[in-house]
């Protein structure tokens, strides 16, 4: 099974082992997963300690942006040259079996690996256009865009996909054979992100019309706000 | 601000610094995230690089359990007492606001920092129980239990919550006042886990009606399947 896989992201330490069919190493895969949401986990090692932050991110081509106030501890920390590992996780359902034991869950994880560097000057200001326009495509231009003591106040990280795995499980239980007879409800249960009607912020000083691009958010369907 | 929101779990390394309002550091506060989905992402440090991997997760009063292949990379180094964090975080919406810099995600986080224990015998067994049931209460009733090589064949490491902090970031863009007349639309748009209807596993040998818990999970809404 050692050759099921393989992929230019791929070294021993991001390898499946159990299941290494599950297991992907190409720039698309992990793209596929980075593109279709919005968070991401950051793991990074203090004296010791790890840590493990959420936070927002934007992706173009191989390289992965996340940004936060320059007084962050984590930026502060990560920026100095530690190696981190950012997570991407979306969970597409719950996974019932007849056996206690099959349980499991139905979910598409991207795991990078590397050291991130400190953006500076164009591409520091590129790199944030980039993310928000990972959140909604077209918003950036729109807004007002950041002055020189915003950009003082944000830092931003660069960390280049080298090293890297994509998980996927998908489809039905794995049950034994000798259990299908058992009497319980096996299958699996679907579960999405859904995006409901945007909600205008109370301090606006007049109506305006939601954008085009708040009725597509990365393919999410949506629904009303109950 | 320093005196805002105690709580039992809160230390130096747990605490917010830049938003003291938005942090909290009590049992209640902790479990209400938890509680409320299935994913959780740990982050170990191997040789100095730090891993984060999702997996699902059960808790019961005041510990989290964890479980995977007794052969797995995570567990086996996890479980040799190395500290640890296992972070649980809940996207609720897009923050648009009128400048680029203050665009923002609401969404609820679980922090915990621990040394993780692995679980042997009767409470490893309980353990199991409270997986499965956190994922869907009954469920483990109906199913076939583990048996005596499925036992071997799984590890359980257990998590005290004694040291966390959860952070809320909820409510509208916060614009500056003078950003307010800046034309383009600002407010938040809701994000949220949905459940599709279950899909039942294709090898079963005949029709079960699903459980009455599946009508149910976590208080999630649940559609149509498209």
């Amino acid at each position: 099974m050692s050759d099921v896989n393989a992929g230019e992201l791929k070294t021993d330490r991001v390898s499946l082992r159990r299941r290494p069919d599950r297991g992907h190493y190409d720039h698309a895969s992990v793209a596929a997963v980075l593109d279709q949401t919005f968070l991401c986990h950051i793991g990074f090692d203090v004296e010791g300690q790890p840590f493990v932050i959420p936070t927002s991110f934007g992706r173009k081509d191989k390289t992965v942006y996340v940004h936060g106030s320059s007084a962050s501890r984590m930026l502060r920390h990560v920026a100095k040259g530690f190696p981190i590992c950012l997570t991407v996780t979306i969970l597409d359902g719950l996974v019932l079996a007849r056996s206690a034991f099959n349980h499991s869950m139905n979910y598409r994880s991207a795991v990078i690996l590397g050291t991130a560097r400190l953006v500076e000057g164009e591409e520091k200001y590129r790199a944030l256009e980039i993310m928000a326009d990972h959140m909604l495509p077209g918003r950036w231009d729109e807004t007002r865009l950041p002055n020189e003591t915003e950009m003082v106040a944000t830092s931003v990280l660069a960390l280049d996909i080298a090293e890297a795995s994509v998980k996927i499980r998908k489809g039905p239980p794995l049950d034994d054979d000798e259990d299908l007879a058992h009497p319980c409800w096996a299958g699996i249960v679907p579960v999405n992100s859904y995006v409901h009607a945007p909600i205008a912020d109370p301090r606006s000083p007049k109506p305006v019309e939601p954008p085009s691009y708040l009725k597509n958010i990365r393919g999410l369907p949506m629904t009303e706000t109950k």
